[in-house]
């Protein structure tokens, strides 16, 4: 039963059958989903319930009758219950010496007391050489209101946590340089596919705007001069202040001029 | 010895022994060469040596204990024998219908006479399978001046031409997509990577920098506004004219303030 239970674990991890899964071989997705809340930039990352503080991107693998953005948000719902939100692919990760074979050995080392009164020897399995084989990584990242998704641990992890972008735990493989070129990829990013305004509610001030902005790239901006960048993206329609009779001081509000697909 | 000789042919397009070859099962790399001279901009594409008139990018496979940095570089010095250039990794082309079947299919129908003076049937070749099975395609791309390049065609081209952007033939299964997807990311790239800089001699005018820019954009700028636009990137030095004693009316000339590894 134990053993059941075990084995249970393991194939929920992947670790088994995978060979049976119709995944292309030695390919992976790792998703960055940023969450922005009251000023702090923040990071979803899942911890593997084993022994040995496991921290690891959302990750996992492509089907063979998937394009890889559907894997992305499969893989992503599946392991954060996050669902319906765009990824953005930025870069591929795949250095020849990319495999798992020492976070697999630091695992089974740290939990071999466990494993061993399962009678499992991880080598033994069918799909360890499949795991451990070198992995060309394909790296999504998405940016998202915290407090509009609610995630969810997949049933191979202990805790899902949004970290500060300033107090990332330490991860498996080249899980954290996967994390700081995402980082990267978003600040080059937001001005053209101008992602932040998934963040913002119908009606915004530039100040809102510009809070973003500044936790995202950790500087302070003129306000002058960020609400005239701001502006000539020329997608902003300002709307008419409601005149109240009291001083009228308050900011002006903006709204898209059109729907932008984001 | 008719039959010797296509086998060689086909071997060296890679359509056999291809699982003798330790590569990356379905995964492929393909490379988009941009060429510029005299205020042109120009891609390098090469012709198979079929009957059909089949243009392709250079493109192959990851070797096993090969970055995949390393095997677009290879890659591309074995079909165009470009060295030592740098190439930038841009996007993942990954859709799940991605194949070369219908390319595959047009060669053979198209070469069907010529096969059958072989006995060579394609489909029976072992690796026929390998090669028309889904592949996900890492796409790179490069910024070259054409007057510093001599590109060969590799045994399996009938001719590598640069053609003018204008008048890209079409080219099978997506490389036509993948090459606006390339010239997309080469134009996003351009302020962040300075990768216009190494088409520019050792002294260079901000003339000759607007030139190249106005090519790539396809638009015109107003001169002071560029210059200001180039200053602010912080990396030019503005070297002191000669005091020849006739009108001094030479623009200025610049070089970099410190070497940009590119």
């Amino acid at each position: 039963m134990e053993k059941e239970i075990a084995l249970k674990e393991l194939e929920s991890t992947r670790w088994i059958n995978l060979s049976q899964q119709n995944y292309i071989n030695q390919v992976s997705i790792d998703c960055v989903i940023f969450g922005y809340q009251d000023r702090q930039l923040k990071v979803l990352i899942p911890k593997l319930s084993y022994k040995g503080d496991f921290w690891v991107l959302p990750s996992g693998f492509v089907l063979q009758d998937e394009d890889i953005d559907q894997a992305a948000e499969r893989i992503l719902r599946e392991r954060t219950n996050i669902k319906g939100i765009y990824l953005e692919q930025f870069q591929v990760f795949g250095k020849a010496n990319r495999n798992s074979k020492e976070f697999m050995n630091r695992l089974k080392d740290l939990n071999l007391e466990y494993l061993k009164t399962t009678d499992i020897n991880l080598e033994d399995q069918p799909d360890y050489n499949w795991f451990t084989k070198r992995f060309i990584s394909i790296g999504y990242y998405a940016l998202v209101d915290i407090n509009k998704v609610v995630p969810h641990k997949s049933i191979v992890d202990e805790s899902i946590e949004w970290y500060n972008i300033h107090e990332i735990p330490p991860m498996v493989m080249d899980h954290n340089e996967i994390l700081e070129k995402a980082l990267k990829a978003l600040r080059n990013d937001i001005d053209e596919k101008l992602n932040v305004f998934n963040l913002l509610p119908e009606k915004f001030t530039i100040a809102q705007v510009q809070e973003i902005y500044e936790t995202i790239f950790e500087r302070t901006y003129v306000r002058t001069n960020f609400q005239k960048k701001i502006l000539e993206f020329n997608v902003l329609e300002r709307l008419e202040k409601k005149f109240t009779g009291a001083a009228n001081k308050a900011p002006y509000l903006y709204r898209f001029k059109d729907k932008i697909s984001l």
